[in-house]
């Protein structure tokens, strides 16, 4: 029997935890028990959790519950978090890949001590000089990888060519039939643009561009994010932040206005009736609980970050994202994609 | 009676021009003429100019041609059209604002050329140490101006600065009867986030911040760009032109899909006949013809870019942009506000 998956959950982390991160957990095991080849491990308040479980009729088959203390609350900063922080959830949740076998570590706690927790305990990869917080993106094609969102605001070239191999290798973990194509995020796509990093990046990226590793397509503009072509985007996490929030925006605007038209009067209530399982089907397209979970790459150790406002459903997706990239063997892929960098 | 405000327009730049470019000035005219209070100046070959106003029965009595002899071609690169640029309608319609006393410049053409021309032609203002382009935004409680969208990748706390003042200038003679509210585009809203420029910029405008000139709002976030809080929304070139084209993409990959989905079969086909005009009126409010129109700042006069791409009813919201900035007193905004700094 080959080793199961160990997925380390921080039972306490985000808006009503642990109540929807054990609905979610439940979600998770409807619909992947029968492959028993998982454990999941949570930490938390283990009289709290217990109940959950119980009230929710869940097997114990597959879970293995750790009892914690504390809880990182919203209002710690890392300074008082770290201070105070070997009996929380989060901490032990991260620990347990140090010294419990876990092989990732699932959260939707503060995600500013995440991260700094996460890189104390996990520490940065030898190979890596930055790591990097990966998103899912919806597009034409079905899911692109976007990093880095925001753990870096600053990046020279080397971090760049670093975000590309570490993205590739996330890419082709959660997606094996598919191969990455990488596009650089820029204001042009003509290979005279952008800054002195980003035409560094460019050159090195040329050369490392092959069939088995990743496919560089070149600079990518903002409008071409959600085509699909490059399913690997890669950029600064100030970029990537901005973009990512601008497209949540956007999103949000355009959806709440739909919405007050097709609800302003009789009429279009009417016209819901006919449109209803078109526009079920829609907003299931964009729901952004299917994309719920960033990926901090280049720690000795995968940690997934939930969004903390996210339900049950969104918590499931985060579950199942942790147990693809583990399935996908994340972190061979990634040594395999950065071995590349030496020659 | 007061001087008459006098659009110079590029009568051959963009698709279809000039046809589209009449057609929009067509538009124009029937919902401005009764104002008396312009004229504008066309400049081109002649010949099609006058065909196409006598194939439109345009009166003019608004309208002054300038013939010139050569076109700037979207092949042509800033140092290509500077050699042979001086026949152009381009150059000449920017010209037309040191030699032929007009006010502001329009073109649809060649943006790469235009900008480079314009700075060529105009200079850049003795107060201002880089020229920026400003852009319109829908938002929740109407329209906000973005800057800078691209003309300067890299920028320092003086040119955010400069910005502010000259994005409030733009956005109160648009909105004579709004207050400009300034919001910094950054990864996040605490004070203590973002790069060394932000936070000096940050503190200097909150210096600035008052009543009659502009209110600073502090940071903003991508997510927060629609609600319209902040209305005058400041960044760097690189990070102004990634969010635009995001939020393009976005709302052309949601709308696309949406369109799909009520479009899919017979029971939605029969949706749409109840909710037409209120998918109607939704599509009119993000109507991107609506926000046609690049404002190039800090240059001794304003030149306005069109895209190239857009059609009569985009040319002619171009035109109204041009005519409102004019009445609204730009230059005299922009030179006001720049004054406080040197306090």
């Amino acid at each position: 029997m080959t080793k199961k998956i160990t997925i380390a959950i921080d039972a306490m982390g985000g808006e009503n935890a642990p109540k929807k991160n054990i609905e979610g957990l439940k979600i998770f095991l409807d619909n992947n028990s029968i492959n028993k080849d998982f454990i999941i491990h949570l930490f938390g308040d283990e009289k709290i959790i217990n109940e959950e479980i119980s009230k929710l009729g869940i097997s114990k088959e597959f879970i293995k519950v750790f009892h914690t203390k504390d809880i990182v609350s919203d209002e710690d900063t890392p300074l008082t978090a770290v201070k105070n922080s070997k009996n929380t959830s989060m901490w032990n949740c991260i620990d347990a890949q140090i010294n419990g076998h876990a092989d990732i570590s699932l959260s939707a706690g503060n995600t500013g001590v995440l991260l700094v927790i996460s890189r104390m305990i996990l520490k940065t990869m030898k190979e890596v000089s930055k790591p990097a917080l990966a998103g899912l993106w919806p597009s034409e094609k079905g899911m692109s990888v976007v990093l880095d969102l925001g753990a870096n605001i600053e990046c020279d070239e080397k971090n760049l060519i670093d975000f590309s191999e570490m993205g590739a290798a996330l890419y082709k973990s959660i997606f094996p039939e598919q191969k990455p194509h990488i596009g650089l995020l820029n204001i042009g796509s003509e290979e005279i643009k952008g800054t002195e990093t980003l035409k560094k990046a460019y050159s090195k990226l040329k050369q490392l561009s092959n069939e088995n590793n990743f496919v560089f397509n070149g600079y990518i503009e903002g409008n071409k994010l959600m085509e699909g072509k490059s399913n690997v985007i890669v950029t600064d996490g100030f970029t990537g932040n901005i973009a990512l929030k601008t497209a949540e925006g956007t999103a949000k605007f355009i959806t709440d206005n739909l919405k007050k038209s097709l609800t302003e009067n009789m009429l279009t209530k009417i016209s819901l009736i006919f449109s209803y399982f078109s526009l079920k089907k829609f907003k299931s397209k964009l729901d952004p609980r299917k994309y719920n979970g960033a990926i901090f790459l280049g720690l000795n150790g995968p940690v997934v970050k939930s969004h903390g406002g996210t339900d049950s459903i969104g918590f499931y997706h985060s579950i199942t994202l942790c147990y693809k990239i583990i399935k996908g063997n994340l972190m061979n892929q990634i040594k395999s994609n950065l071995s590349h960098l030496d020659v």
